[in-house]
């Protein structure tokens, strides 16, 4: 596999210096390291939003990328930092859960902690490991080092449940855990799990807003109208056409969202 | 014409996760390809701020740069999509009108309807063909795909109106077109057309401020005050030195803007 | 040096277009040059800001790294424009004492004034000279152009005074001088300067709240409760366990911090 392609996730902020310095680092070590920007716009301290991006995403990058996810409220106490190499890719991350959604999806092969001090820039500070252990670990990778020079084979890594759709009195309850830049929600209803049952009489519920109808596009509906589809993630949306949804019905990560299916009447042919 | 070179111009958001996963198809299919983020702040759904961007500043960018715009409030609808060959450039767009005003700048020489689901990722979404469609065209354009396997030559791309000033009873009206990241603001007024015009006595209104005089830099005005010059996008523009004129004066995109000469008494010598 | 990598420090602003089309045109005059963004958030025409980035992180990129500042509130005015060589870097900044700080650390070898027409893009425009002289002389530098072809060497940069830490009266007078993404606050207080100091009994005041330990990570703290502790740019910072102190306390760069050291009781040991 091929090494050179870096992909960040971060809560660094987009316009901060920081994702510039840690970037600065790893080209300092592997000048042919390539570098792309996922997010860094993570919500503050956010892990479950960096797990749910990675998750969703990876698998867009080339074989072989190292996806590094910086999201660590407990940056400087006592939390591991894990490297994980799967079949396809390699991932960094500090061992708070973060990747143990998209490791659901790409079977560890091999898990690392990354403790040998030798690859870390000295003083390691307590407030941007990103710079000082994550940016020189991920270029000294980069640049082909073996995975087992960076510490200790360990056996797992934290694991964090995923806010599943939960089945009760014939309702499914679920939520919202993403809100993109159009202000689109996006539900924790799965595609895969889902598309089926919604091809039945339904009723879905957000606040006091119901929708009983799936659309296949945004354009199916008039401008400013609310649609329900599933979204580029896998998950059902709530959309309002060329406008922002979150921002208009005032919604949050976290809003329920409830469905029942309508049992009584088939869907006509 | 070297092909590596992309632009990206979309609404897709700075710090959101769209535009990195574009960079991770396209560098799937065309590792030597090399990506500029002209903007991914473009105003959602506003087509005609996207045109602006890309006629004011495609051509900074090298010979051959493939410039990519998504702004398609139509995405997963019936809207076509557009490779356009110019001299100098490819450009791949949504048919929205999007690349009617460059064009009047770079002569089109053939213009392909983007329709060979061959180099499309499936299953291509309905919500995010950025992804799914124009990020891999690019990857394979990019890494030298002849531009006629992409789909059939078409005639002509759809036309929207440049909002041009309209001349009326001895006044020229014209409107704030661009807000850019200071809060100066951009008129419709284009210097080809009105810098000799602006060599007599005027006056320019806008809200009930009044102008009688061009600077030709902000530093000829003092700090927080007001002034009048051809900016580098080759139009008439408002600033504030040092300060934020949009949010000082409260002005949005579409605010008017009048200019009269006053004929009666000549410049002075 | 290998001249390759150009970094770029601006306030032109994170979405806006005008970063981009300086990259353009670098890749127009350089395609090997590697382009790093640290910030192009700096608040507008804030040149202290720009500096205490530029000090605080310029040697975490590689040797040879041209560190270019677009922060220039005089553009079009009669400012110079520098560029400056070190042992290990160049700078290429205008002349508005935004070097000042960095050169501190970084011994200039040789000044130049950038004046030689022949290397910028013409018209020179007086509003966004980044993209007009800026963008190409560092796209020819680092295409390996001898620096004194750029214009006449000089003996001397503008400078500003670094905001030091007041001595009186048995106090420490200090400031906010930078807040980060995370709502942070970073004061004045350099840490090789005041460490020894603060291994005594010591009181520290920001508005009406006190401090009278130091600790070593952020996860030393309850979430939510604040912090006082040695940052990662080196000075004295603040913080909320995962929150925004910025916010939750209302204070913006500038507000006073207030230093007393308890010379009566020894620390115990």
């Amino acid at each position: 596999m091929v090494r050179k392609y870096i992909v960040l996730i971060t809560d660094l902020g987009e316009g901060s210096p920081f994702p510039g310095i840690m970037k600065g680092v790893i080209k300092s070590i592997s000048p042919e390291a390539e570098i792309i920007d996922l997010s860094h716009q993570v919500r503050p301290y956010q892990v479950e939003e960096a797990s749910f991006l990675l998750m969703c995403n990876y698998k867009y990058f080339p074989q072989g990328t190292i996806l590094v996810t910086v999201v660590d409220p407990e940056v400087g106490g006592k939390r591991k930092i894990v490297l994980v190499k799967t079949k396809n890719y390699f991932f960094l991350a500090p061992d708070n859960g973060i990747l143990s959604w998209v490791l659901k999806k790409e079977k560890p092969e091999k898990i690392i902690e990354v403790k040998n001090e030798k690859y870390f820039l000295k003083p390691v500070s307590n407030t941007f490991q990103g710079r000082d252990i994550f940016a020189p670990v991920v270029g000294w990778l980069a640049k082909g080092e073996k995975i087992k020079n960076f510490g200790p084979k360990i056996d797992k890594i934290k694991k964090i449940p995923f806010p599943e759709v939960v089945h009760q009195n014939n309702r499914w309850i679920g939520k919202i855990i993403y809100i993109d830049h159009f202000g689109n929600l996006v539900s924790n209803f799965a595609q895969e799990e889902f598309s089926k049952l919604l091809e039945q009489n339904f009723s879905l519920r957000i606040k006091n807003k119901i929708f009983s109808r799936l659309s296949s596009s945004y354009s199916e509906v008039k401008k400013g109208e609310p649609c329900l589809l599933w979204d580029s993630f896998g998950f059902l949306e709530i959309a309002l056409r060329e406008d922002n949804l979150a921002q208009q019905w005032r919604i949050k990560p976290g809003e329920k969202v409830i469905l029942e299916i309508k049992r009584e009447s088939a869907k006509g042919p």
